[in-house]
């Protein structure tokens, strides 16, 4: 396959990648060899393989995870609300087409059915091809998908989950509608009575208004609410946050705790809640 | 002032500084201006403002420290072993150039010598004037500064600090020794009885034999030894790790933090030493 975009250059028989979706900083990323590139209806799909990260997967000329580092996130957006929820029995994931946060879902014997809600299948279909140290070539039962629109799809939904993950991308393009007020609405009229949701958002030194909008939402909405950071290296600033709503519960259950994971354990399902001062300080201003 | 090195180039009329230190991956960033720009008897030293970080310091082309974010770094070499130490009188500070650290150090009356030991006077000089954010045009008669080698000064002292913290650049060139064996027994020696000391040693995703270095040796020599993490945007993987080694204390004073810090506060002070699994198990493994 020949380099299409202009976010993939040879340059002296090198090829590069080069995120440019910010305006003041730009990230490159050696590339070995891209083992999937195709359009769909929605973005640009490719997974190129990388020399320090491994195969990456690459939406629109952005890097959205990989093989080195994505455990570290998929862990963290999925194993602290499945520790925090006592009886996790539906769990829908709106987002998440790489699989890594269905994956780490279904390590939970609890879990007995996992809604996916991922506007472009081919995105689930390279990750599972192309991304097995993410997706694991995930293939469970208890998980069904649904190729549609994320908001759309809550909008739907009343009182049907036990958790609800929201892994979604950047907010710009179709994943702007998941960091708005309406979106929370329906994630809260879509959670049972003792439901809780959790939404990826955004960097605290990068994204404070995106980050601001998003956590405020859930703690105007919810009687419980967290916030909580880990490292996400191929992410701008390295330093990331998940906004937590609880309708209930608000203990974590170590206990709980799956064995085999990487990033996640006891000691980080306490420390992760521990904010720096600037964060604390902004998020009270909230 | 022109750009002269390889690392800074104009495009378009917009110049951007490019890291070039490491092979499978570079880190742009769009520069305003160049506020300094020296070649001293060491390195090539430029302090850049940048659109996203402010000013920076920049040593033959790779980012040391930045407006935006430097006191994030700078706060935690500094307080945690200030905070664990009931007393700390006389300090030292190996590298530390910027004067962040120093500057954090004079925060604590209780300090009554701080003796800073950088090989390179065109640093401090263009951090005292151009780098306020980091170095806060530190005047505050209880630092002495020594322009000569660490490792040289180390090895000649015998039992005087209390505190010493080594705030080096990168293992390449000079600062290579710094993360060598002999160089920790000359901390351990130039320690009083109760003395701790703490080491910047790199990324635990990129530099791990480094990490390992560091850590292993500060483990075989401090009967207490701790690492601890922090994250900082500007530096590869974001997640970077500090090794602390203590001859006698083991517990932190939160009631001795200072005020004003915006990184650090008590959530900090134990959140910080609590590690993710794959950190865990490196350690345990040295």
């Amino acid at each position: 396959m020949q380099p299409q975009a202009a976010y993939l250059v040879e340059d002296n028989g090198d090829l590069w990648l080069t995120e440019d979706e910010r305006e003041h900083m730009k990230l490159s990323y050696r590339i070995r060899d891209v083992l999937f590139d195709q359009q769909s209806a929605y973005q640009h799909v490719m997974v190129l393989d990388s020399y320090d990260f491994g195969p990456m997967l690459v939406l629109d000329g952005v890097v959205q995870t990989t093989s080195m580092d994505g455990f570290i996130y998929n862990e963290m957006i999925s194993h602290i609300p499945l520790n925090m929820h006592p009886e996790p029995r539906n769990v829908l994931i709106i987002g998440g087409g790489d699989l890594g946060a269905a994956r780490e879902v279904c390590r939970y014997p609890d879990v007995g059915r996992v809604d996916l809600v991922e506007i472009d299948k081919l995105v689930v279909d390279a990750c599972l091809e192309y991304l097995p140290d993410v997706a694991g070539h995930l293939k469970d039962n208890r998980v069904y998908y649904h190729f549609t629109d994320g908001v759309e799809f809550a909008a739907q939904c009343r009182s049907d989950y036990d958790v609800i993950i929201v892994d979604s991308s950047d907010p710009v393009g179709p994943a702007q509608a998941l960091f708005e007020r309406p979106f929370y609405q329906s994630l809260h009229n879509s959670l049972k009575e003792r439901g809780i949701m959790v939404c990826q958002s955004q960097s605290p030194l990068f994204h404070r208004d995106v980050l601001g909008q998003a956590f405020g939402a859930v703690k105007e909405l919810f009687p419980v609410s967290h916030l909580y950071t880990a490292v996400v290296p191929t992410y701008p600033g390295g330093l990331w946050s998940f906004s937590l709503g609880s309708k209930h519960y608000d203990r974590l259950r170590p206990a709980m705790l799956v064995r085999g994971t990487r990033y996640v354990n006891r000691d980080i399902l306490h420390g992760c809640f521990r904010l720096p001062e600037f964060l604390q300080q902004f998020i009270a201003s909230l």
